[in-house]
């Protein structure tokens, strides 16, 4: 890609435009975009000094302003520290209609590290792959830039900038530390270059020897995939009726389920405590480690899960722990990639964030509602898992509780709740309509259970016709596969 | 309050209550906080190693924990530095319906200087008792808390933490620092206490000698206080009806306008790009001195204010501006203060941030449209006002700008843009509605100017009707105003 790039040879096909021009015309462009609902990312990333702050600014001087996004990444910052490594990126990734301008990118850790692990290096651009196949996949339209320069150039314009006053604090040890050792980061971007040039985000190497030529090449080509990326999406369009899903079902976990299990008061309130006092202890040790844990809860209304959750964390320190209950995406999530809103709440290191249902929506009430067609939630199995493996890849300690109880059991719960006037508010009408779609959630959760199961992230289901057994068995589970995670 | 606290003396009234009746208690009352939809902020503040931790544990142990949340402030993080001091308190503001609980609080700055400049202590408490009665005004129930021990108890507790492998590492140079200057703290707190123990957020001082006592007496003040604030909420329902406005028109400042400004082509060609690039300086060296640059746009729809943003931001590092076009707030942002959703936006050192249309809709679209009450639009200039000495404060530069057009230059605009296709999205049938009560708007912006207008943010008004006089305006306007934060 970089190694064998002939800088004498690169000639942009836009070199004869004006730059207003060219501006003008993604201008418009933008207007197109916006107007279509298209997201779409503009990664930036190159050497230092290769001139990214300056392509940027011409880039976007014709845009308007209210519908692009600059974000620049630099050393992680403290809360940016005690996360995954993509978490900061997915926060800034572009809703329906804007542009995200990214200076720097995904790609930043790799980037830095020159005595990179093969195996970290691999995983790592595995994970980041699999952000940008999922970004397009939702229609964002991906366009990558990386800068090149010489290491004569480089040395050149660090001089300079160091010369200056106002320009002195801009050099960083990093761009030194570049410089010092350019072939070896030459050889090390090549390959992650190489690496990640995929289909529809492959890389576009722009030389920054002169930057009015890079700064035109960058808003051309930009011009161009922009079209390219909306003929695209627009073909996709109307291929939209072919899709076969390839899923037989093989397995229905949720016909083995006991539902006869139960326990008694007594021993209930033995063990509870007892369990309780454990959990604790688990989460404390957990958080002395750092480690970051997850846990999502999924089940029909009135399955009990909000009681199970409360058992679960009645003793834990309130400080390291938070709940984060799910409903219906709001106006501006809609605007988002559908796991974008559940980024944000992540735990950092140490910290435990339960989920009240959760990105499972997706397959559950989505595909049921058809809130999300069909390949939306067909390909949703592997995104999930593709997200929670890179999460397990930080360390994060992840379980996930499936609470089911029959039809008849829910209907006696719904008339309980109906009676106590205080719990009353916790039934809605959409909880009735919800379970005339019984069967199809049965359905919809089975095929949940068979293709996210994964080892780094198990489901555990979890038999809810007596609530206390299902609490007791919560708060074991949740003990046992934790301390896996502390020896 | 807390100098001459006798310790001997305290004395729970809830001391006979068994702790479970009293969480259980809790809990009913959380149900009906959440039905009757009132936010409530618990503040759990006092001296090191008093015990905040426990007694926050037992506060929460019956409560359903996906409607509290609780957040732990300790020193601020990078983000956070950035920022003025109430800003990382706004992100955690509790929704309608939930309990935040803050382990330490606003205070937390204050009470750690214990060296603070008189000035700067009576500006920070203004800024505080300004927040706590912005959010009470808006129906949120706060109660504080701080917890008192005595010398030689915290001198022992710290000497317990340290003995133990896994406590240890609590123990910070903080705690340490508070035992060796107890007396001096002592007065230190005992200050701050008497001067933020405001009507309706008073200051609960509990003795941390004995937990289980303190844990108690929390919990016991805690059901009391919420009943009481839920009265006083219904009695205030109940007055809805006698409100008078104080506030006489005295002045209309848009009735001085002069539209039939304008500016030649090609005076305006000759000026714009001069005028860009000095802003991109200006800019630029607000940015090394780190001061925050907040910019406010309103205007009548199509009165040109997103083409006066493009020519502003024309020239400048879009890596350290960023525009925020605000409408009207989603389902998520309804729960909360109007003011919620802008904090989130406020620029860090250095950067700028313009808001197209801000949380001057308070008092123009929701006045009008009666989003909110004449309770609720009348106290908000104050408010305002409040919020934005605040970052004043802080350093942060803010300008403010109006941009002016009468009715028929708007029905021009509307008309061009129907024509061009491209530019047609930008009409709305929102927006013709918008022109029906054109008179209406007017006062409210009259209104707006005459008692948001500050020394510290400044409104400046300007002639829209010629969009080259209105962008040349707004670049000198500020390029003068910046200026004076260089100087």
């Amino acid at each position: 890609m970089i190694k064998k790039f002939d800088f004498d040879k690169f000639k942009s096909p836009y070199g004869k435009a004006k730059r207003t021009e060219l501006g003008e015309s993604l201008a418009k462009l933008q207007r197109l975009v916006k107007s279509k609902k298209v997201p779409v990312l503009i990664i930036i990333d190159g050497w230092e000094s290769s001139g990214k702050g300056y392509v940027l600014n011409d880039l976007i001087r014709e845009l308007d302003p209210r519908s692009y996004k600059v974000s620049v990444f630099e050393k992680p910052k403290d809360e940016e520290k005690e996360r995954s490594f993509l978490w900061r990126f997915w926060s800034k990734i572009p809703k329906k209609g804007d542009i995200a301008i990214y200076d720097r990118s995904f790609y930043y850790k790799v980037m830095s590290q020159l005595n990179i692990e093969p195996d970290e290096l691999k995983r790592d651009i595995k994970d980041i792959s699999s952000i940008e196949k999922q970004l397009i996949d939702d229609g964002t339209i991906i366009i990558k830039y990386f800068l090149h320069i010489k290491e004569k150039t480089q040395k050149d314009r660090i001089h300079e900038l160091r010369e200056h006053k106002y320009s002195e604090f801009m050099v960083t040890h990093r761009d030194i530390e570049q410089n010092d050792y350019y072939e070896d980061f030459c050889n090390h971007f090549d390959n992650i270059l190489k690496l990640s040039s995929f289909k529809y985000s492959r890389w576009n190497i722009i030389s920054g020897e002169n930057l009015k030529t890079a700064s035109k090449a960058i808003l051309g080509t930009t011009i161009d995939l922009i079209q390219e990326g909306l003929e695209r999406l627009e073909a996709k369009g109307d291929n939209c009726r072919e899709y076969i899903r390839k899923y037989e079902v093989k397995a229905r976990p949720l016909n083995n389920v006991d539902l006869s299990l139960t326990i008694k008061q007594d021993y209930y309130e033995s063990k509870l405590k007892k369990l309780q006092k454990e959990a604790q202890k688990v989460a404390y040790k957990l958080y002395t480690k750092g480690i970051p844990g997850l846990i999502v809860f999924e089940g029909m209304d009135a399955s009990g899960k909000g009681g199970a959750i409360q058992r679960l964390t009645g003793y834990m320190d309130p400080r390291g722990y938070c709940v984060i209950p799910t409903s219906a995406p709001d106006e501006t999530e809609r605007q988002y990639h559908y796991l974008w809103r559940f980024y944000r709440d992540f735990p950092a290191k140490g910290n435990i964030t339960i989920f009240d249902r959760s990105w499972y929506g997706r397959v559950l009430v989505e595909r049921i509602e058809g809130f999300a067609d069909v390949r939306e939630w067909d390909r949703a199995y592997e995104e999930i898992n593709h997200m929670e493996k890179h999460l397990h890849n930080f360390g994060t300690f992840i379980i996930k509780f499936l609470i089911y109880i029959d039809k008849d059991e829910q209907l006696r719960r719904f008339k309980d709740r109906e009676k106590e006037s205080d719990k009353a508010y916790k039934i809605t009408s959409e909880d009735w309509r919800n379970r005339e779609k019984w069967d199809s959630y049965i359905e919809a959760m089975n095929e949940m259970l068979v293709r996210t199961d994964t080892e780094y992230a198990p489901w555990i289901i979890v038999e809810g016709q007596d609530k206390k057994y299902a609490r007791i068995k919560v708060l074991q589970e949740f003990i046992k596969h934790a301390k896996s995670y502390l020896d």
